[in-house]
């Protein structure tokens, strides 16, 4: 359908169009997106300087509206071979290219909303209570995290240091992952109004993936009683291509039953926002773990309405991740807190090896896919990190790295 | 000294000299150094156009030896005759301009820092345990709250809605104030890098007052347990004014004896940044609270230290705030939840009306000032609000509210 050669079974068809952020060794950042293993660059097909801001915040901010001419624009050229001639000196090889942050973060909130994660997570830190927290099922947790923090696949993980327990410090020992989908924010909205549910492609312009690293040592020892603060800040990991709202009609399923039923302002049965995004986690190139972001308990929509409930203001650029994907399933756990059982229970690995949490020099890759059109598949790409000592580089044992 | 004349008593004399982002009705925004009850303009007098940006930021990354200089100039300017017919045309009365939010803020950090307070809340939310959490006297908790709306003072109070309980969805019953004082980040740090206690001067450039507005039975349902997230994200005002850490040299006093030891990187025994500022709270004019920030347990270096011990970076624009000050009398408490008892208490005001929390109409106003040197006192200016319903207008019962 498009004349770009196609790698078999690429999850970057002409139905994907991500966007992100590229640089070349002779040119600075600008906007391109992604088309099998090439990227095509924006700037100089559409002669607007609005993708050569080094982010895409400025271009999301103009709305659902010049989204969606942009992207019937970007179809047609990489469909019609009467544009090939022109069109074509503007792709470039994606391995020729270095990939940056996509989006200026303004604010980053991270939720909490797989139920299955919830409650590992609880029979972990709190085995005397019960596992679910009491307000768990009537609203979408979630807390700010530190967006200056928030940087693209391939930046090196440092190993942070902290208190461990009273009077303890040092670096973490229990270093962990947490694979998640984020929903980045492109049109924002006024202080002391709420967002409906179903606004939600009024303000969101697409997806990527994202990695809250987190040290489950300090976060076990300060969250009490104002929550996650360095255990989750010394960084935040996010796939480099955007995927739209638009790409993902496929993929959309009706979420679970929820019980209690949602108060009014977090329904969202008429507008089913269930993605069937499969996530796998690797571990230095072994497969650990599959969560299904379908089994989310809470969705976008209902995360957007909450966020904004009392009246707080979206602005261009904010990110909003689902908290760790968990499925029912012990292989499709989205932390190694879960399938270690905080470090108690060694998982044995693929290639014979057996982890805990995170060793310097692990290289940590999140995948992802979700169904597309047909039989096409709509890739979100990666987002990976190598673990390193403070002072260290990283030494990726596997994946590529992008800097 | 200098030549322009001063109120009595002012606290904006020669030795204070904050800087602030003001309007006038024929020009835009700019920066502005007070003095007396007037405004000096910098961009005609500097001939610098970082003056012209909006906001602080750009001038603030340039560092402490950058602040020093024009913080030199500009006392040369308000005190030397020879100046005066160039400067005095550059003068605008405070009357006459709009002051706006003086930072692009980055990353918004708020800590939980007054013993008192700390103790005072978890007696309140949590009567069956310790007040004190087991880490408090271990590390300055503190969390992550939402820049996008922190907004500066003047701004109306829309009286939040969200959940209060299981199934319980209105209007905010517990609207509150909390009392604080912010640092203001100017010199930024790397990703990876801890920056010590005693870098405070070489990263912060100034401080300011924060009202951090909460919503109590908000937050007591959803911060368990990743903590406060709508109950504190409607809104948190600041003062317009930015006091240089310069001008706050003769209130420094030694912090309060801390027991445990603190850990190495939390040690800020040799650089004593207590300091003597006293917060006062007004209540629709009239006095109800007199916060001493000297008694704070966890001090401004410590709270840098501890927040990026773990290698999370500083951006320029960040805002730490110190949390609710309040000191051991009632008459010092910071916020309304304490002064109330949760609201079982009324508080008596010297008008002799009664208050628990906030009402539609009420205005609260927080001003502190500080020793400077010899007999003056160094003002931080104020941050005020009114409260209002949704949809509603401001409907400011007493003081000066700043659009």
């Amino acid at each position: 359908m498009t004349w770009v050669e196609l790698p078999p079974d690429t999850g970057f068809g002409i139905d994907n169009l991500p966007l992100g952020v590229f640089s070349t060794a002779d040119s600075g950042r600008r906007t391109g997106v992604r088309i099998g293993d090439a990227v095509l660059e924006l700037v100089e097909i559409t002669g607007d300087d609005v993708h050569r801001t080094g982010s895409l915040n400025e271009f999301m901010a103009r709305g659902p509206v010049a989204w969606a001419a942009l992207r019937a624009d970007i179809r047609q050229w990489l469909t019609e071979e009467a544009h090939r001639d022109t069109v074509e000196k503007h792709l470039y090889r994606l391995d020729e290219v270095t990939l940056h942050l996509p989006v200026e973060v303004a604010d980053y909130v991270d939720f909490y909303s797989s139920r299955q994660h919830a409650e590992n997570v609880g029979r972990l830190f709190r085995p005397d209570a019960e596992p679910l927290p009491a307000n768990w099922t009537h609203l979408p947790i979630g807390y700010h995290g530190r967006a200056g923090t928030v940087r693209v696949s391939g930046t090196p993980v440092v190993r942070p240091s902290g208190q461990r327990r009273a009077g303890d410090f040092g670096l973490s020992e229990r270093l962990d992952l947490e694979a998640e989908v984020g929903f980045v924010v492109g049109v924002g909205s006024q202080l002391g109004t709420a967002v409906p549910a179903e606004a939600l492609a009024d303000h969101v312009f697409g997806i990527c993936l994202v990695n809250d690293w987190s040290a489950r040592d300090l976060q076990a020892w300060e969250y009490v009683p104002l929550g996650p603060f360095l255990g989750k800040s010394f960084l935040t990991s996010v796939s480099p291509w955007v995927v739209p709202l638009a790409a993902l009609e496929a993929a959309r399923v009706p979420p679970p039953t929820r019980d209690p039923r949602p108060l009014a302002y977090l329904d969202d049965a008429g507008r089913p926002w269930g993605l069937d995004v499969t996530l796998e986690v690797r571990l230095n190139g072994e497969l650990i773990s599959r969560p299904p972001f379908a089994t989310q308990y809470w969705t976008a929509p209902q995360q957007l309405a909450h966020l904004t409930v009392n009246g707080a203001s979206l602005r261009t650029g904010d990110l909003f991740a689902s908290g760790t994907v968990s499925g029912p399933q012990r292989e499709q756990w989205g932390s190694l807190l879960e399938l270690s059982e905080n470090g108690r229970q060694p998982l044995t690995i693929a290639d014979g090896s057996t982890s805990t949490f995170l060793e310097d020099g692990d290289v940590v890759t999140v995948t992802a896919s979700a169904p597309g059109p047909g039989d096409s598949r709509i890739g979100l790409g990666e987002v990976t990190g190598a673990v390193c000592a403070p002072g260290g580089s990283a030494r990726p044992a596997g994946g590529r790295t992008v800097a």
